[in-house]
């Protein structure tokens, strides 16, 4: 990728990217928002959304063949927001063998009996592959923290139910990420920020299709009086463990083209900042090739 | 327990108990130190062992029942320092249905195209669980750092390989048992502490016996040259992990009898301290209790 196309992509992220939580607040940040792109432009996004599609699967091939980093890719949001179309339009194209979605639903019973990380941990990406949390181990201060009734299912001793266990949570995730980051595992973090009037939206469509009815579910419109919670959940989540080393990406997510767009764009970024190449084959293995080669040619 | 047999386990293991490691010297525990017990009192530390084993056992099955707490041992020593026969006689009497065994040997080439700690957490306890480790985490501290070569194996950019790679290591380990502490994993650290000499004496008793052929490698032997820069590694780390929730026990080690009895009473103390009970049943089960006599009565 040329150095110009690189940075108007890193002006594009930039104002969406949290690398210091300290001041960020949600409100400043509007799920309409297209940054420069009109509605008449969706063309030209789907356009640029495809070309970084194809940049990264020529990527991803080189990301396994040098065999250093693991990119992982973290997505929360509020239902509906579009997690799933998301990772669809921005992954596919990529070989498969080197990247994977994990979802993360309820917890099973044996996954309760662990620390909240042992379940996620698991699912890590290793070396040369791209994985994909679809929620992840920020359940842990989202939905169990505007359901605190999920923090009693824990089985946690009632000694570590303190005051302070979502300042802990935030302590421990932020030094996990920074441990990975350490050893060559890069998080990205992407909150899909959808307006409750679209969520809205979006619901009744589901509900006007019976071919999304199987994406519906009662609960999730229940779920919406707890909104204002969960915006400062998020906000709260946010602000705690946004860093260099693992960002966070508020992403506009009213125009789903608008969302596909800018979370491509970011992973096109950071896979960009690895510079990746194929790695450099030795003198002695170019002698072994040159070898097979005459043997095969003299066969 | 009576709290006068507390005590009286406490005074027993508090020299060997490091939980800050600033002053922390390898020189001031000696492998051959017994204690107040002379080798004649061998029987009666057999007995105390065989008290301690039974009394973990009923324990154990409280740990089950209570289902909130998870205890960790972690057991890392120079070779033929008695770390399997230990791990062997401490826990043998415990329900193996709550207590399971995993021993690290050389990574494999899926756990190397992981971060270091990925092959470890998936096998931590469950709440209600034992686990042990037979070597660990730790190794990445021990091994890998007295064999500068294992780290390039590791297939880390050579961008991570900085000077402080173990500063950042031990500081990540800490982190990490913090976070299991908090959330109900208590993590006991037992350092077999052999002396070399003692070492030369257990390989040739392999090697005079043929039934113990299978333990002995010649590499065994070949890793005594390191023996000092072990030494200094294991003091290094003893000194940067060891805190008040994840103690380190440097448990002298040239008398097998003696290792054996410190280790059960750590793990004694610590699990006293859990103040374990049966879950008190609510009224109401009671009652469903009562109900299921009489119908079992009338049958």
């Amino acid at each position: 990728m040329k150095e110009v196309q690189l940075q108007r992509i890193q002006k594009f992220i930039a104002p969406y990217r949290v690398t210091r939580g300290q001041d960020f607040r949600l409100l400043d940040f509007h799920p309409g928002d297209t940054a420069a792109f009109k509605t008449e432009d969706k063309r030209e996004a789907r356009k640029m959304l495809a070309r970084g599609v194809r940049w990264l699967s020529e990527q991803q091939e080189m990301l396994y063949a040098q065999d250093h980093w693991a990119v992982l890719l973290v997505f929360q949001a509020m239902d509906a927001a579009g997690k799933d179309s998301t990772i669809k339009h921005v992954t596919s194209g990529i070989n498969p063998q080197g990247c994977r979605v994990t979802s993360f639903k309820q917890p099973s019973s044996e996954e309760l009996d662990h620390d909240y990380l042992w379940r996620c941990s698991r699912h890590l990406p290793g070396r040369g592959q791209i994985g994909i949390f679809n929620r992840s181990y920020y359940e842990e201060v989202l939905v169990v923290k505007v359901h605190r009734e999920l923090l009693e299912k824990q089985k946690l001793h009632p000694s570590l139910l303190t005051d302070d266990i979502w300042t802990q949570r935030y302590e421990d995730i932020g030094h996990y990420e920074h441990y990975l980051h350490r050893n060559g595992v890069l998080p990205l973090k992407f909150f899909l920020h959808v307006s409750r009037e679209e969520q809205k939206r979006r619901f009744i469509r589901r509900l006007n299709k019976p071919q999304k009815h199987w994406k519906f579910s009662a609960a999730d419109v229940a779920e919406r009086q707890h909104w204002d919670e969960y915006q400062v959940a998020y906000e709260q989540a946010i602000r705690n463990t946004a860093s260099e080393h693992a960002p966070w990406y508020v992403v506009p997510a009213d125009n789903k083209w608008f969302a596909r767009l800018l979370v491509a764009a970011a992973v096109v970024d950071a896979i960009a900042g690895l510079k990746l190449q194929y790695p450099v084959v030795a003198a002695d293995k170019l002698e072994g090739l040159a070898r097979a080669r005459r043997q095969l040619d003299t066969e």
